[in-house]
């Protein structure tokens, strides 16, 4: 089975130029099949702003009105992604941006919630597996922007990190899948602030120890459960660490690696 | 040898949300192989002002500087390129979107003038035919923005016209392609206010006819010059005429139709 390397590199990477630029210098030449999934950073919210468009927050979260989806597919599908692309062709990497509009690629629907709307938000249906099956054997590498759709013609702003595992998931009965999630931090740290603290391996009977000591930031907890999850669709290992060392993350030399044993 | 549509849809179009949509159903409706490029409309015009950001003209051009680089590549490769694929998709027809920069697809340069700086506008150097080979083998609908990237990590402004005129030759050796300019007006008219003064066919003799007789709107003289070079390149005809008519443009019922005979 051929190996394949789902990377999301996060926000942070995003709005720091330098950073991004060195982090797609290495990612160009990693070999072998790779998918890159970004997420927004704060370049939508700065564009608001200039537009003097307010964002509506409801209970804390931002909601994606018709302003904002116009904004995040602007930004995440148009200027990120196309910015990312022309980098990666300049490194010799054979990159097509995508949004899960292009080629149908990853359907939505609009979030259905009981007692809250939260606007053009897209919950993951269905991965067109056998499209970017196609595009990795033409050789090609996948950009993919945070912007999915629901096939009646409407764009959908939906989570970079839910789309990374979805993605995995659905190209795991095709490939050996190692899902990356890079982003500042060292990895998985008992303490958040602590980047010494990092754990280097989790395997399922060591995460439950580590939650019923509570040894583990309980911000990660989401992000482990969905790791777990995406193991038991058959991803054969997911890796959360700093995107600086995305080399190191790959050969497990560096990172937290979370697999079933 | 198998045919293709290379279709251009105008800026006006671009701009009128009902006429857009009612193009877009047409156009997903038309079997067979096909290619929609687009251009920008007065959206991106619009964002500038809005974000106070001044628009350099130099001689009557707008200049693209990097603020207007940054404003096109979200409007033209973001919003406008991912809102029409996704109407193409909820009207069966399976789009993708792409700049110049995705899959290497249209190399430029940044244009070189002796006397004047144009800033990042791209002059094109080579379709990569291959690619849209493949994509169209595999059953999908390339959606062209007007940006390209010079491979050095640079994206470029680039003319719709010429990004249909050019893609139309590179895919000549491999199909038989109709290009089609299709806009707000009948086709090329004697009289430029005057619909029914349109000319329904022209042929080399009859264009150097038309030209001496100065019976020809000026305006169009570089657009049919433009035509006839891409009729010697082996494009097999050019059909110029309006966009409402889409599909009586193909079946050559309506327009202006210019072929070598």
């Amino acid at each position: 089975m051929d190996k394949i390397l789902i990377i999301k590199i996060g926000g942070n990477i995003i709005d720091d130029e330098q950073k991004l630029s060195a982090f797609l210098d290495d990612f160009a030449k990693i070999p072998g099949h790779k998918i890159l999934v970004h997420g927004g950073g704060k370049l939508a919210t700065r564009l608001a702003e200039q537009m003097n468009l307010p964002q509506q927050l409801v209970e804390g979260r931002r909601i994606t009105d018709a302003g904002t989806l116009k904004i995040v597919t602007m930004v995440y599908a148009g200027y990120i992604n196309k910015n990312i692309v022309a980098q990666l062709q300049s490194g010799g990497c054979d990159a097509i941006g995508l949004s899960g509009a292009d080629g149908n690629s990853i359907l939505a629907h609009k979030r259905v919630h009981a007692s809250m709307d939260y606007g053009f938000a897209g919950d993951i249906d269905e991965v067109n597996a056998s499209f970017f099956q196609s595009l990795l054997q033409g050789g090609l590498t996948p950009v993919i922007a945070p912007i999915t759709h629901d096939k009646k013609g409407q764009l959908l702003n939906t989570n970079a990190d839910t789309m990374a595992q979805e993605l995995a998931k659905s190209l795991a009965p095709y490939f050996d899948v190692s899902l990356i999630y890079s982003f500042e931090k060292e990895g998985v740290l008992k303490d958040v602030n602590d980047n010494n603290s990092l754990i280097r391996k989790i395997d399922r009977p060591g995460y439950s120890k580590l939650k019923a000591e509570g040894a583990i930031f309980a911000g990660m907890i989401p992000k482990l459960d969905n790791a777990f999850q995406a193991l038991d669709s058959g991803v054969g290992r997911v890796i959360i660490g700093r995107a600086e060392k995305i080399h190191q993350l790959i050969s497990a030399e560096s990172g937290t690696i979370i697999s079933h044993e």
